[in-house]
């Protein structure tokens, strides 16, 4: 029989959930609103009951294999931990995978969202057959996760992967994190919120003046307008995360930096300058070797990885038998 | 019969050259100074000689069975080939691999003096039995090399490693690789120099006023005696070490960073600066999890390394038999 997995994306926004089988195929899918009671029984009550749904859809008696769950949290994947939840703050502390294999019987995998979508796009998506590569997901901050030789690089705790905590401003913006300056200050979707705000001063002429509240679609639609405020908001974007990019093109020597989401979709007003600042960062050999690419799997990234990563547990469960 | 390997440490001032046992023992070494006619031909008669000299001095009959060579150069590995040498650059372009292989009939690996130093160090050095290692190099500029999952970790086309060329102050000093702002311009040998000549204005009372000339040990000697502008210099260089090694933290989650090279005889004067800003860029658990070790080779954590990339080849090339 076909293993099927449980996968879940477990968002801010939305907790989502889906039935895979071992070539990728999502057999059913579901969300529910992510709780915001403050209590950790009720995430973890809503979890179960989308578990419930996706069992219900596939007719009820199937056994799945496993469980791998995608958080928007720093985590000790090896131990199954979540240990900093910024977005998900009653998820701080749980021992996600001792509760959620108690509670179903199955392995339980735990990754952090971006290393997910990392895995993700290197089993279905834009990194495909590719050994090295390193991917950024640009959304309310910045993500990242690494594959090496073919592999998730997950440091030894499992904490690996925050290209977003690179500084390129020694002494910036303060980051959530404590520090000061990382890129995820300068190239997020708050960033570009942010950096364009900052910005309104110098540009009189913008149309972005009329809008009450800035969105980062805003700066994009007008960007591609020829908003010259907008226009070098992206250029600021695309230059700080090259900064960050460009000295890991050293360190790492990527055949692929492969980025997706939200804030991705501004891709045509960043992506020159990125290019640019990474060869001015990096050196000739390296940065001509790296290809710069757009994910494809889009929102579905995170939720494919965490299947993929439950699968490969099965295996390698099978394995040590 | 136990493997003996030819094991090579190419710098810009001395070419050593020993033969390693397959335990790590050097079984014999020498050394020549390194040609400076600007003839390639030269060097390579040079290399050739040291390693006659080796055979002579163990008895004449003796079989190598690979040559490793670390040099100070980035280097495609995987093709044998020396990319960029700037500090030998009759180098420049030498297919090493290819003309050594010839010449000597054995399997000839190349690498990167600082890749190379990280595993010597791995193998019989100061992360020995550690999976997951960061190595910097101190010395006239900033090497470095990973240690992934027990690997050297050389990307696609070899280059990986360079963490000296992560920007730390992004408009800052011109670097000599084309970038500007690069850790090796802020914690180098060069760079200690540098930022203590900068600093004398600010410090009359400074002994190095006395001097006409101020090279790193001055430095040192005069920080160890209490002289601000030198603990100042120092201090920075810490701050700025640990601005690139935050970072790193951040995105390799390591088990240790091990630091060597000839700067690294600051360490008392540097580590807490440098510890202290990791803490202050690094998310708290990998900051925590890291050690921050000196290396334990010295001058001999290249050859070593080198000699282990040697006898891999061979066992690699048994393997494929």
């Amino acid at each position: 029989m076909e293993k099927i997995v449980l996968a879940a994306d477990l968002g801010g926004t939305n907790l989502r959930m889906a039935a895979v089988d071992g070539s990728g195929e999502i057999l059913f899918r579901t969300r529910i609103a992510t709780p915001t009671s403050g209590k950790q029984a009720d995430i973890v009550s809503a979890i179960l009951e989308v578990i419930k749904e996706c069992r219900d859809g596939l007719g009820g008696n199937v056994e799945f294999a496993a469980f791998g769950a995608a958080v928007p949290a720093i985590v000790n994947s090896r131990a199954g931990m979540i240990l900093r939840s910024p977005n998900v703050p009653e998820l701080n502390g749980l021992d996600f995978s001792g509760r959620f294999s108690k509670e179903l019987s199955i392995p339980v995998v735990l990754e952090n969202d971006a290393n997910a979508a990392a895995v993700g796009e290197n089993w279905k998506g834009a990194s495909k057959g590719v050994a090295n590569s390193i991917h950024v997901t640009l959304g309310t901050g910045v993500g990242g996760g690494l594959i090496i030789d073919g592999k998730l690089h997950r440091g030894i705790d499992g904490t690996a992967g925050e290209i977003g905590h690179i500084a390129v401003v020694p002494d910036g913006h303060p980051c959530g994190c404590g520090s000061v300056g990382c890129v995820e200050q300068y190239a997020s979707a708050t960033a570009i919120e942010r950096i364009a705000r900052e910005l309104l001063p110098k540009y009189p002429e913008s149309a972005l003046h009329s809008r009450s509240d800035i969105s980062p679609l805003d700066v994009y639609n007008a960007g591609m307008e020829g908003d010259r405020l907008s226009l070098e908001t992206f250029r600021l974007v695309g230059t700080y995360l090259g900064t960050a990019l460009g000295g890991l093109v050293n360190v790492l020597n990527p055949e692929a930096i492969v980025i997706g989401g939200g804030a991705s979709a501004g891709w045509t007003l960043f992506i020159e300058h990125l290019r640019s600042e990474i060869f001015r960062r990096a050196f000739l050999h390296p940065a001509e070797r790296v290809r710069l690419v757009r994910s494809e799997l889009g929102d579905d990234a995170g939720i494919l990885g965490a299947a993929f990563l439950a699968s490969e547990s099965v295996l390698g469960n099978l394995h040590n038998i």
